[in-house]
């Protein structure tokens, strides 16, 4: 780092956090303040540059910056009103973390000299915020808030990355800060590979034994599904994506790279007496723990390291590919549309309808596995376009990401594959979609009941009785989707045949004006 | 505590645990429950006596189980997914730690043998619980799991009390619990008071000093308010009841005892030169710091504690009342309605109609300043109602705790004063309500604005440019309120004079199907 300048007072340090964080690359600030972060929200019309953004809940804020710092690889910054605030974020935040994806929280907190006094609002906001922090600061004296802000972000950046959460007392946004020094941010380091790692790699995938190669991360870029698919094609490698990875990207002629499969028996049996290559993605563990079936779903000396999450998992992939001489594809052939013939709609027909009306370079934000993973099945056909999935399996991050994606990328068309029982979480996504005039695509996916828990109470041997079947189900009422659009500003439609799907895809494609929303009511 | 018989194998470990909280007292369970609580939820169906109630969202559970416990004195049950379920429910949790609510929160979890492999929705639990648990727990082994449910309870029911949080592995929910004691719980004590404070506080009465009663906890039961009536009138002491009181009774003859202002010029102001009594308050201190303002409303040396939160304030109250001879106060003569004029909606005649609305014994959850302190000045004349109040500044707690104290008290009518902005972080309540068809009466306050932020944006000097005016602003798109009730099954009506909402809670008050939304659009 270097000393570049000595900032002029006064101002105050609401305006030095935001000048440094605009100066650091953060041009977003997804907000839900409140009364001490009242300075940091004066400070938005003196510093150029950042971008506000209300949100209606503190979970729709931390969610857009997951989905924005996915696509963009700079983070957005959140601004949450103390511990509360940031409770409401923690479920996306916890998301976030698991998906490495940088963001630089501002946490504003009561004045220094008032915490003493506990007052009502006050908690203990590290205790709520390490759980979900790669990096955690709560600024004790207004010295250094640039260099604060600046070390958020970098950590924010840094490997392994995820959400920086910086903690502002109101009383030292307010003053004029002392003068100090402002070091720009040292540029993140460009991601490297092991080429010793290639090399044992290499060696494995020559001894003729079944090697399956786990993709993860930057595995899943559009260089390390090219690079995978020709050491497939050239050694017989089979090969997985890890099952919720944080962005792929697919179609348009990319290989067809599937999903390891959620339950483990499955999963165990994809990767059985396999070399597993984990090429940016951690050994694979079950995702819940069942009596009599193991938590690794490959043992542990089968795994052999290529590359680790936040390594260039895509370079390496690359230099191996390069190594074994494997050659380079033939672009595939178009693929001609699914054919979908008219009848109600299934989630087969979900996700082939969907997967043939994507335009070129869509981002697909998926939640819920009803239609999630017959559409992830399909759309390896469509057009290029990128998945962003729910990784830590905190529910209600569907929407919000998809949001922040259309933030991130204004030229792309945003898609929201979203399950109804799940949409509910973070339902408020939809006034802040059409407040900024966002042309998210919002497929919900109506089945009026939790279709996950339905299956997991079999799976624990359980015949529901009435308490625990009216537990998972959302019929009683049923939503009324197009009226919660409605609400909150949102045109919407129905669906409850694969030619009314058809049409209604075909209008949301056209409409660039803002949000829209379809329920696709299952039968 | 004793321990009466064994429990009889074969019972699983849920069973094991939702009979402790049965036989504590557990007679409501507010769930979300995921796939790490399925035993849990299967065991609702062989436990008799828990009345398992589904919320869309984890904020709308822990808030109705803070309203059910303010009612009730008796705990109800959450039951969360995991970390991030919880993560979820922490804000309202905060609020409930404030009130001192007693709620049990049962928080599934990994199997004990595969939480070490840190699967996607692992997390640190206790960090995230701590700060707004009176009592935590994460089981380790099953053999006291009766146990643990009840040393939860009793911590949730003792002095300061506040949620317990109790986490089980889903492995010791799945598997046949071991023979283990079944402890009855310890009744909670009866509160007490200390009999030489009233001395003291009696001659501090009687030395002629300017003397303010502040009024908290169970000061502000019907007990409490009659001898603090008593007390003022024998001796000229003026009485505040807290800001934000957990639960007050009001109306139907009560002495009208004033809220301490919120702002700290005006509570600085109220509590000058005075002798301040604690009955049942904590000292009073400014909700936020404001530079040049002390935090301290009245100096430590003005302040004498007659009981302190969770003791017999009440009782202390009248034992004053009685050491002074105050005499027993007349029945005041029944307050005539206000006279209320056509014309549009304003905070004033919101709060006066609704005042002249209130069936006898209502439950009033305020959240929400713009009509929240005109309705609470009005209703002294009302009939006789419970208050309930945002006690922790989380905010999205009005509509939760509604829904609580309806499934508390069925037979009493439930309204809740709600402003806009904070009925959207937990709107979701609305589906609860219609689903357990609880015949809450919502009265939003539809002003489009963050009235309070506008006004701290003043306090703080700032301007508001275009970035800071529209993050306070919920114009763009403005709430459809009705379509939004639809939405989630819940009839609503708009009301923009006074004329249409006197009709509006007319129609509610013979409403008692289910709930019933009115939209009350200020000018």
């Amino acid at each position: 780092m270097r000393t570049n300048s000595l900032l002029p007072p006064p101002s105050s340090g609401a305006v030095v956090v935001l000048q440094a964080a605009a100066a650091a690359g953060v041009s977003v600030c997804f907000a839900n303040p409140g009364t001490t972060e009242m300075p940091l929200v004066g400070a938005l019309d003196q510093v150029p540059g950042i971008r506000a953004i209300l949100g209606l809940f503190e979970g729709v804020c931390t969610g857009a910056a997951d989905g924005y710092g996915r696509m963009r690889g700079q983070p957005a910054s959140t601004l949450l009103h103390l511990g509360p605030g940031l409770a409401n974020g923690l479920a996306n935040l916890h998301n976030a973390r698991r998906a490495r994806t940088p963001i630089l929280n501002i946490v504003g907190d009561h004045a220094s000299w008032h915490l003493r006094y506990d007052a009502p609002l006050t908690s203990d906001i590290e205790s709520l915020a390490r759980p979900v922090s790669a990096w955690y600061r709560s600024v004790k004296t207004p010295e250094h808030l640039w260099q604060d802000t600046v070390d958020g972000i970098q950590a924010a950046m840094a490997s392994p990355g995820g959400g920086a959460t910086l903690v502002v007392p109101v009383d030292f946004q307010q003053q004029a800060a002392p003068d100090q020094a402002r070091p720009e941010a040292t540029p993140a380091t460009a991601p490297a590979f092991d080429e010793a790692r290639v090399g044992e790699v290499q060696a494995v995938v020559k001894d003729g034994r079944d090697v399956v190669l786990l993709l993860g991360d930057r595995a899943l870029s559009e260089r390390g599904h090219i690079a995978a698919g020709r050491i497939a094609a050239a050694t017989g490698a089979r090969l997985f994506s890890e099952t919720f990875p944080a962005r792929t990207e697919r179609g348009g002629g990319l290989p067809d790279i599937d999903r390891l499969p959620y339950f483990p028996e499955a999963a165990i049996a994809a990767l059985k007496d396999a070399v597993v290559i984990l090429a940016g993605a951690l050994p694979p563990v079950a995702y819940f723990g069942y009596e009599g079936l193991p938590s690794e779903l490959a043992p542990a000396d089968s795994l052999v390291t290529l590359a680790q999450p936040g390594e260039a998992a895509d370079l390496a992939l690359e230099r191996l590919a390069e190594r074994l001489q494997a050659p380079s594809l033939p672009t595939p052939p178009a693929s001609p549309p699914y054919s979908v013939p008219d009848g109600p709609l299934t989630p087969q027909t979900v996700g082939r309808l969907l997967s043939n009306a994507l335009p070129p370079h869509a981002i697909v934000s998926v939640e819920g596995g009803t239609c999630g993973y017959p559409f992830v099945t399909a759309s390896a056909r469509a057009a290029h376009h990128t998945i962003l999935t729910n990784t830590g399996g905190a529910i209600g991050q569907g929407l919000p990401v998809a949001l922040g994606a259309a933030v991130a990328c204004p030229e792309r068309r945003v898609f929201a594959l979203q399950s109804d029982g799940s949409a509910q979480y973070t339902i408020q996504s939809l006034w802040t979609m059409a407040r900024e005039r966002l042309p998210v695509v919002m497929l919900i996916t109506s089945n009026r009941r939790y279709g996950i828990l339905q299956t997991e109470l079999g799976r624990n041997g359980i015949e529901p009785g009435p308490h625990a079947r009216r537990l998972t189900l959302l019929d009683d009422p049923p939503f009324d989707w197009p009226a919660l659009a409605q609400g909150y500003g949102v045109p919407a439609l129905a669906a409850s045949t694969t030619e009314e799907l058809r049409q209604a895809l075909a209008h949301a494609i056209e409409h660039t004006q803002g949000p829209l929303l379809i329920e696709m009511r299952l039968a």
